[in-house]
């Protein structure tokens, strides 16, 4: 059941609002809705604007979260958050680490996915940023701690890096992982993908760093191309202790 | 703990083995291991081969599965597997439904995440391995039904299909699913990527086909270089109801 | 020696200009030219501007007229005119056709490797400041002729086209080449590839359709990145007759 | 007209040989061919084997080399030959130098384009196979240097390195060059397109690396998919004076 104060989907007619069950009206090209309305619906339950027009209830997703949270920097695109999930087999017993918070995203998704999630941020602006997302998302298992990660103690079974890579932190990941557990080290530049390589031989397993080179695919009345925008986002370097 | 019959992974040495804890013993290169030792032991507790060796014990993880687990043809890639959950943000309140299970290690990876995971493959054969498997790996979220996915009347949040695409499917899914939810499918071919894409359009609010060119990249004494080898998997449209 | 009206490059600190031997004064941010000086030089002179600055004279390459000449349209890319070059093993005993001319910069090129060049373009206007370019560059060995490429009949070693491409093109182009020739066609969309294969199919004995994914690598201060700029230009699809 | 020990192509029935007109009788599986026939013929003409069918006689194109000629050593192939080509507008005035020279491939496809190419070998062997190729090709305006490029002294429009790159390789190649000429450097490693980037800023005024990957597209009756074979042969670094 929606709860004061929850933050919800509506949508319609081909678009999506983001909001919070709270008294007030939120304005659409469809008509004014009356956010007090939301509180004890379920999601699936039909909302009906002031001009008659009915809107479907959901719950935000972690992609909804990608859209329209507030962000302190450019977040890791839900592909790559992907990319760590599948290579590192992240699943509901797993605890994740993750560095450096940012907006919170890539600590959103985990959420989703893991038992419990620490994620380490060093400038407070952007941890008390993030920490707001998550209160808003009412997700209970992710903690942003304001401070450096290389003063974390504790084990986990995923250390997920995205942040200006030295040879520290991945000597720390090393030392805080359960046997068996994954290094996942995300960058958009080769030369931190070469550190974490370098630094990786000896002390993991297997070490394997990849490049994604994804694309979104535009098909149009004239035909079908990859598109030719953004087709780089980072090398992620997954290592197994 | 680990109880008779359990699949666990031991390693050490810079290899894993794959075992079950069973009465019998096992052969390594690092001497001889007595599998009914396994029994009682926790995840993280420590055996010793006939040699003196020390292996550590260790539950599987997705990614084992996908290396170790009996297979009925070319199974999806951890990658491919994880943008299929990072670009639907699947989490630990979605119901899953997927086809074709094939040796059902994407169902595996899934059933990891979701709540609930339904997977249909037609081929009685792969059916009854992935269930093995599945048994084997004592996952209890996820069930293997023989049959044609168009027979599906359940309610899911996310529908994932990795088969021969027809336009039924992409109909037949739209209709399963929730507000909000996703249609994820999967294909090597260009073709089968074009009709999804042509029939989601006007049934699903957002349509977004993607190609994934992951490449492993190669580091030695004469240079890092993007592998030569796969660098094409397949086209990934996502579709959202 | 450069004579009255001939197109040179001025070159020095840093910049380039385009600019024609002739009477009259041309203005840089290093002080004004006076043109007609020009007149008489030899490639790699130095002309001096009013402030005393040296600025050095060459002639134009191909890749200056793709900088600098006028364009009626996205011209092909010099990676992409390159490509079929190489693909074709293009030489100065070879006889080429061209279309459509467009800017004529795919022509401008291949006029620098062939012995002969002819290029078709259906629009009178685009033909005509192709021409404009071509008299300016001094280039003989090139002839562009407004029509339907449909409607010539001589004999080449090398066909190129860049336009809508129907099944008579590539019927057409066959008829038209010498044995071991090629038909290099490309396009920016899978549909024209599809349709070049297809039809070039018990026509051609090697059939070769290419996607080329060329990025250009930004490496800065912060690292070294592929560029996430335009990587995707076109298919390319080679047949030899 | 084709003279006794000239190299020629025999092609037709969907195959081609690579042969020489000489006294001796050549073996097809479509019988018999007596190659003394050959000479005083034209290209284009036919020749009849023993079995009476009917072959197209031709003159080989670089292309073909590249396919029969004798290796040293993995070529550079002809897409990424092209593409130095087309980056550099590559034609018919260029003095273009060479190294290093391998089985000869890159040298004589510039050889067909410019008006002449010096090329040079550190390994006698390699320099003294390319040498037979070439002679074989007829090809006159190239020749091979049994030596290190850093001893020539000569004046070029294009120096093209595809060797164990060097910053003394990078610094001799600008000193060679004509104003507005270029420096292409071909390798499979990231560090030397990192090293000849890093050296030529300050010297060069354009700088571009490039990375070039590219597919074959694999289209069957199952469906249309970019090949998973090899998708990265090299970056290109491509300066200009």
């Amino acid at each position: 059941m929606i709860e004061a104060s929850d933050r919800v989907i509506i949508s319609g007619y081909g678009k999506s609002w983001f909001v919070r069950a709270t008294d007030g009206k939120f304005g659409t090209d469809i008509g004014l809705v009356d956010l007090e309305q939301l509180i004890g619906k379920e999601p699936g339950d039909v909302i009906v604007t002031h001009s008659g027009k009915e809107l479907v209830i959901r719950l935000p997703r972690a992609t909804d979260f990608f859209e329209f949270a507030k962000r302190s920097g450019a977040p890791m695109l839900p592909r790559d958050i992907g990319l760590v999930i599948g290579l590192t087999g992240m699943n509901k017993n797993d605890r994740v680490l993750d560095a450096g918070t940012g907006s919170g995203i890539a600590a959103i998704f985990f959420s989703g996915v893991a038992r419990e999630v620490v994620s380490y941020e060093r400038k407070e602006e952007s941890a008390e940023l993030a920490r707001m997302t998550i209160r808003d998302a009412g997700i209970l298992n992710l903690q942003v701690i304001t401070g450096d990660i290389l003063r974390e103690s504790g084990a986990y079974d995923i250390v997920h890096l995205d942040l200006g890579l030295t040879p520290d932190h991945v000597r720390h990941a090393h030392a805080l992982l359960s046997p068996g557990g994954y290094l996942a080290s995300y960058s958009p530049f080769f030369e931190q993908m070469a550190c974490a390589y370098d630094v990786g031989q000896g002390l993991f397993t297997e070490i394997a760093p990849y490049e994604c080179i994804m694309r979104d695919i535009d098909r149009t009345d004239r035909g079908t191309r990859p598109s030719t925008r953004v087709c780089h986002s980072g090398y992620i370097t997954v290592m197994r202790r």
